[in-house]
């Protein structure tokens, strides 16, 4: 039987309208690629939104069309997800620290129509502008009289003269929920860039998971800070989340250096923010440098990959800002988990808050989990047993866009689908589950499993080492056994055996790596995270000492 | 083009499901109807509850059967609430407090399959079951050594032994998420009582949306006690909400006193609560008399009907406890709106701040609302004009069950529904909605209308007043003029003239009753609201000393 209540979906165009018309007058406040300050309202942003959408369907755009940015974080990259998701076609944001050849392969992948970008960019463009035949029109996202001129770039149209074509009588038409809104690609460290497609639907509902109070807060008693980029699935789906709940809004363009991060919360009252631990680290010593504190700032979200517990106790102890550790990724919108203490806890020393604290956390109400085994069998929740990490859920993808990779779930008995997320994790009994390694990364030595993750931060702990990275190099006996491969801090010295014996007591004895190869550095994708494919390339031809 | 998301429905089952594998062993204590305190965890909750589907499944329940329920707050109507609703029928909770000829036509109207019943009930059970055709069994809701027997109830089963027929390797199915999950009659004040039958999504939508920062700010964190009752709209959605975000869930059982609620706050740790303001007085009085503070409780939602501004005052400023003042119906599940302070409102005067915390708030995202005139056009938001308020969103009904009272809504120029709420309201340029008034008790006259709430807050600010309501009487001049109807507080002295005089300055001087009515007592209907149909024909013949 059917119940009785309104049929309407869940729309992402809802959420700026709601803010629009509920919190007409919070601001959304941008540091421009010009540099200066850019402030106005939810009410704002609503009508040229609006505008633009309009503007677009004028310029021939239909439900369904990919329309992609490469933009950094604000007001018209705002404008850019609500008008084109609004209207029924795709944003489609592009990680810009790619290479241009594999953002032109993305770019006519995916089909797109138009490609709007921050002058930043410009040389990207002219770069691949000949390369992307789909792309009818090339938007410039800067003022009028500071349009670019460019030879290599046809139909390059300026972004306001092409928003104000739109009309301020459009209206969001009312959409089947399961609609595209969003597609991002992951730089999959092997193989082709894969695209995730957001839906209306799974979008909307992500956002109201991740404002809960054990989520992210959010409130319209924050000025909130996306530090981590719109084109890194949707800055973990802030510019959803915060019109949801009313919040000010606080974006800071191009400038993520410690003192621009510090001086923009401060001005801007922000009392929190997300990102990833790099550009944290940043703020963390400029505040430090020049002994300051925060005068809001309270709280942040720390995801992308695992926080170091030593970041985590500076927040908190040395600033008073809560750290919220966060797990997701592109293929789940992407939140999926965060750390944050129950009633139960209230008791516990503050040392075992700590140890909670420094897990992923727990599932959002919506995401299920489960660790298994490599046949699949499911594992115990206790805290110590690893395995792979499974989930499902209405913001979790079930396939990629145009069937890359053909069907990425795994089957449970009764036929529901996981998706597999790649990670190697434990979950007590309380439900927090820990990241321990990534799938391919894990080390199995004996038919044992060894977390690289683990050996990486207690070597990151030491005074000497400023960056660590472990990977499974063959042995004869043990199938693998793990390699221990760091970068010095700049006039520090230690030995091998020095970083060996630090192990002692700390960790299980067998996991102690065989070895140690001191280097200068160590290969970063383009989302910052550690290449161990390069690295495990670099040392293929490396035999143990203990081989 | 559709997105490329995992498909799965919002099931209220999920909301259990997911408590008890995430939050398995955060309590739900329960005080009984025997006095004791019963205690076991989300894990045991949802054992029982897979049980009692079972069980209805193999005494023949299929979808969309509905199965009613006379009963407290309590674990079991927790599971028959999942057991019923999880397994595709329809939970339909009854209000004991209406007089059993009217339950028996509620029951027959819903075509109840089943019965379940506190013993308190007993006697109403008796009253009606040989007037309840379509009920085949009725369940004592008792533990199997306390069983009734009774001649006069055909099938009468223990709850504990149906419960034990059911199987634990029951698992949840996979329904339509809008098949109904609920249902809920309105005791309209005319016309037979209408049902609002609640769907899987909209009882989770409702959930995540109630459970946000701005709205009840519910946590794992909190330890929650539902005053408001589960047989009056799903206690304001607590027991779907608690799950969602693993909160501690304590149920007051059938004592609502002062003096229970006290001891029950502080043994349980209770943070957080719900409830009409009746049931708050007596927590007060209790409080107050016996010098007492609370150690936990530090916030609760007052709604069903307007908080007393004192009351809001009392427990702030005397107890520390913030009041959230909502706004809700039967017919939106109920929550509407919350009213909670933004950021920007941090420097306005204490003041200014109450001023605003003692309207009814900000409609929740999902929820939209306009105020119109008698011909539907939509009236200004300037905080001054009020107008009928209309509501829309995926947790508002859009019509009765068997389709009672036809088409309720409003359609508006672009065809969207509107739920007419019968409240008369202002909305405030920052969006905040105040109700001023029930359409049907607002006064008219001379073509303006007064608020009859406005007028009744002000007279019960008067020491020597317990109760006060403001009726329209007919008017030659004016077609309607106001008449305050009062109880005085035993002892209490005060003239028609003071209480006239008492409005001077703070109303428009026309707002003024014409005259002032003593009585002993004023008639209340089954929620505890004012029945002003009851008062109107009491004074249908009275002759205003104006006219």
């Amino acid at each position: 039987m059917q119940g009785l209540m309104m049929d309407m979906p869940l729309l992402v165009s809802s959420l700026l309208q709601h803010a629009a018309r509920h919190y007409g007058d919070n601001e959304i406040v941008s540091r421009r690629i010009e540099g200066d300050i850019h402030r106005y309202t939810y009410a704002d942003c609503h009508e040229r939104a609006r505008r633009l959408a309009d503007a677009f369907v004028r310029s021939g755009t239909a439900v369904g069309d990919r329309i992609a940015t490469l933009a950094w974080n604000g007001y018209r990259h705002m404008e850019m997800y609500y008008a084109v998701g609004g209207l029924g076609a795709i944003v489609h944001t592009i990680n810009p620290r790619l290479h241009p050849e594999q953002i032109a392969w993305i770019v006519n992948h995916a089909g797109d129509t138009h490609l709007a970008f921050d002058m930043t960019f410009l040389p990207i463009v002219e770069a691949i502008a000949s390369k992307c035949p789909t792309v009818k029109t090339w938007i410039a996202m800067t003022d009028a009289d500071r349009q670019p001129k460019s030879d290599k770039i046809p139909n390059l149209v300026n972004y306001e003269e092409f928003l104000a074509q739109g009309s301020t009588d459009y209206r969001w038409p009312e959409l089947d929920e399961r609609t595209g809104c969003g597609l991002c690609y992951t730089s999959g460290t092997t193989g082709n860039p894969k695209g995730a497609m957001y839906t209306h639907r799974s979008t909307v509902l992500h956002a109201y998971a991740a404002a809960l109070p054990d989520a992210m807060g959010a409130s319209a008693r924050d000025s909130i800070l996306p530090v981590v980029p719109m084109f890194h699935v949707n800055a973990w789906g802030l510019p959803y989340i915060c019109p949801l709940v009313g919040a000010k809004l606080v974006f800071p363009g191009p400038q993520l250096d410690g003192k621009s991060l510090y001086e923009l919360i401060e001005s801007e009252g922000v009392t929190y923010s997300a990102g990833v631990p790099t550009v944290w680290a940043g703020l963390l010593q400029y505040a430090r440098e020049n002994k300051l504190r925060f005068g809001t700032f309270n709280r942040t979200v720390i995801g992308g990959s695992a926080c170091p517990p030593a970041m985590m106790k500076a927040f908190n102890e040395e600033f008073g800002v809560e750290v919220i550790h966060a797990w997701g990724m592109t293929e789940t919108s992407p939140l999926g988990s965060l750390s944050r203490l129950q009633l139960k806890h209230d008791k516990l020393p503050a040392e075992a808050k700590q140890k909670i604290l420094e897990k992923q956390g727990h599932a959002l109400f919506g995401i299920d989990m489960k660790i298994v085994d490599d046949e699949g069998n499911e594992l115990p929740w206790d805290g110590k047993t690893f395995g792979n990490l499974l989930v499902r859920g209405p913001w979790v993808m079930k396939e990629y866009f145009r069937g890359e990779g053909g069907d990425p779930l795994q089957y449970d008995v009764d036929g529901r689908g996981w998706f597999p997320t790649g990670d190697v994790a434990t979950i007590d009994a309380d439900g927090y589950m820990q990241i321990t390694d990534r799938s391919k990364d894990v080390i199995k030595s004996g038919g044992e499993w060894i977390s690289t993750i683990d050996l990486e931060n207690l070597a990151v702990s030491h005074p000497a080492i400023m960056q660590a990275a472990v990977i499974g190099v063959h042995h004869p006996k043990w199938d693998e056994r793990p390699l221990l491969v760091v970068v010095k801090r700049p006039g520090a010295e230690v030995t091998r055996e020095e970083l060996l014996a630090f192990y002692e007591g700390k960790i299980a004895k067998w996991w102690t790596p065989d070895d140690v190869q001191f280097v200068d550095s160590i290969p970063l994708g383009a989302t910052g995270k550690i290449l161990k494919t390069k690295l495990r390339e670099q040392f293929a031809d490396y035999k143990l000492p203990t081989a």
